[in-house]
């Protein structure tokens, strides 16, 4: 085994046991880039002088004795929305071009801090306002998208070109680009990460998390990030898992149907209470996501799309003009929807522990697919699908855990997301957890 | 002296001492309503049987030693906003026919608790959406407007068919209504006085607070309604008034000019530091007040607008309409101008403890007078002029006090506004009962 293909947990114990050196591990990562990201495009900036420089810092300190903690020495990714003083921070956009940030975004400190190695930025859907990730291919089939809008960041730690990365995840984009790759991507809550150095894409939905080879290393990073400790236990026996009875499971993949129901019985078996739940206003999501991300996108982007529209990627830019026509009355429409919903949703999480669904519709599309025919008939844009089954979690704020559980018969990667109450990170990385040791 | 002529302080202190009986106290109120509120039109609905049965009640349990507070037995009025249970809240529109209140608004409910006998519900710009309320007109001239949108309140107030009345300010309805009949009127820090039972019109710039004879009552009220006590010192030796250079002087009618600038001089012949500042981001003052102001009233009117359009007045129908077409931009612009003018506004009561300025840019208007010609020779709508100068404390949601500074030429009442920091009412209060006392 390679030292790029070392989870975060198995790095950080080598290093810490001295059996592995930082400079060795950023060595094979960066060996890793060049011998396969010109084929992914993952990376929009290699930072290979500097990921190098800060492991053999790391590895001073820790043959001094000073071991930060787990992510010291430990290369990592960045998505090119955040911040990182003296770097572009390009949102992969042309409306970018000679940015050049000042200081850390607040989650860049704090990873310095815990003495990781930043490998690079990584490419995100243009200004996160999309679901394909259209530079990077998916790591495990090259014909097909790597999904989004983090699937830069996806993609490097499924490839080995990260140890860990950070996404941000406004419609899904941390669950679903960890879906479509077969690795684990977690949404926090709400404001538990701050966003300070982050360009928005709708500050009111916006979540950056962690995406991760195992939960375990979630649990590492999310802790880095937090300040908090988070030492999920994989005891489950009557813990109550919540299954949607409408909404999650409708226009699904049928292979990603059964290997998410396949896991939810496995979760069963090591103890859990399956109880059926009914999503609560199912028929306002759609509206609500998209009334409350297009105004504040739209907002955001005002004065650029006026000055230099023609920078923008047409998909993108299609997206935000459309967005101009929202009124003010549609903005409050969607937020007074996301009070009522967050509040059927913690009466929801009253009556179960998690609720488990399927993170994504489809599973990774070949490059240039536009629609998906669903088998009763009715045909769905592929943004749409992927798009589909997020917006619960971002609208009230909850948190999502992605766990891969298998491949459909084209060999790519399935997800299930697990939704629990407020700061219950903990709960869903301990059920991520005992499904991961099974 | 008729005990409908006391102020609530000397009416507090005449029923605590057994000078003076509720009974006595609500019969002379009542007397006085059938007197002059015919008309005045303050009231909107006349709660007598109720007003002598409450003031019964009180009576009984203070000879029986059960002294509640100063509010005990005193005649109030409510602005026909508030909800009072088994009453209609009729906002003064016909939109609202047939509504009746099942519960108390919560400062109905905390009045009530005081002991207060509620005289009746007071006229109301339709919906709080203006700020002449024709129903009504001013206390000392019937040939006047009453200001608004708590016109029946400050009307009630100023001739003696209320002791003290609650009015809500959105964007000045209070302190305008205060001014333009003779009274004093605060509009609280924002969420400082509960608004729950009282009809929105913009829930984010709404206020709910004290109209009264003097400054000490207003902290009376202020005190029952906040359950915090309120002891203002009129020692302002050293306090530091800021007197703006720009925006609150501009376009003001010379007396209202002059006679607020020599009340700012009696601040400071009583010790007061006087401080010129700078009115932040006083351009964007206007189109921020309307854009969250429309926005929020449009959405709220939304269903009733589409079906029962005829039974608003015409004004209001034309701004509710108008803001059916601001975007969702416009309204995330004004709520961006908002969180910095809030910053900057911060930023200057570092440096001054209050701002003096007028309340309001004119007297008292003729019923019917559209427009004010300026020296200059510009014309401006009068609701507008009437508007102009609240704003900013509603965006803020700073605290802002209004004190009656004497008369125009035309025997008009003319009123000056003390604006201070988060939850400085206690300043405000002692700046007010030093300029009173003297």
């Amino acid at each position: 085994m390679r030292p790029y293909e070392l989870t975060l947990t198995a790095a950080a114990h080598a290093i810490g046991d001295r059996e592995l050196s930082p400079v060795e591990l950023i060595d094979s990562v960066l060996e890793r880039v060049a011998e396969v990201d010109s084929g992914l495009g993952a990376y929009a900036l290699v930072t290979a002088d500097r990921a190098r420089a800060a492991a053999v810092r790391a590895e001073g300190e820790i043959a001094a004795g000073a071991l930060r903690g787990p992510l010291h020495g430990v290369p990592y990714a960045l998505k090119d929305l955040l911040d990182v003083a003296g770097l572009p921070t390009t949102a992969s956009s042309r409306v970018r071009a000679g940015h050049r940030a000042d200081t850390d975004s607040a989650v860049a400190s704090r990873l310095a801090a815990a003495g990781g190695a930043l490998v690079g930025k990584t490419h995100t859907h243009e200004f996160a306002y999309g679901l394909i990730t259209p530079q990077t291919v998916n790591a495990v089939d090259p014909g097909r998208v790597a999904g989004g809008s983090s699937g830069g960041s996806a993609v490097a730690v499924a490839s080995g070109t990260a140890t860990f990365a950070l996404g941000t995840d406004t419609g899904g984009s941390i669950r679903v680009s960890a879906a479509l790759n077969g690795v684990v991507g977690l949404k926090p809550t709400h404001e538990l990460v701050p966003r300070d150095g982050v360009v928005p894409l709708s500050w009111s939905l916006d979540h950056v998390g962690p995406i991760t080879r195992t939960v375990a290393d979630a649990a590492l990073v999310l802790a880095a990030l937090t300040g908090r400790e988070y030492a999920p236990s994989a005891e489950i026996v009557g813990l109550r898992v919540g299954v949607p009875r409408n909404f999650y499971f409708e226009h699904v993949n049928p292979e990603v149907d059964s290997a998410v129901r396949a896991a939810i019985a496995r979760l069963e078996s090591l103890g859990a209470r399956l109880v059926e739940v009914e999503v609560p206003m199912a028929r306002y999501i759609q509206a609500t996501q998209w009334g409350l991300m297009m105004s504040e996108a739209s907002a955001y982007h005002e004065r650029t799309l006026r000055t230099v529209p023609d920078l923008y990627t047409e998909d993108v830019r299609a997206l935000l003009l459309a967005g101009e026509v929202l009124t003010a009355e549609d903005y409050l429409r969607a937020q007074r929807a996301r009070t009522l919903m967050r509040q059927e949703w913690l009466r929801l999480l009253d009556t179960v522990d998690v609720v488990a669904a399927p993170s994504s519709a489809l599973t990774a599309v070949p490059v240039g697919q536009k629609e998906v025919i669903w088998p009763d008939g009715t045909t769905e844009s592929v943004p749409h699908a992927y798009a589909r089954l997020s917006p619960p979690a971002n609208i009230t704020g909850l948190p999502a855990l992605n766990v891969p559980v298998g491949h459909d018969s084209d060999g790519l990667p399935i997800g299930m997301q697990l939704i629990g109450g407020p700061y219950a990170e903990g709960v869903l990385l301990g059920v991520g957890l005992a499904y991961e040791r099974l």
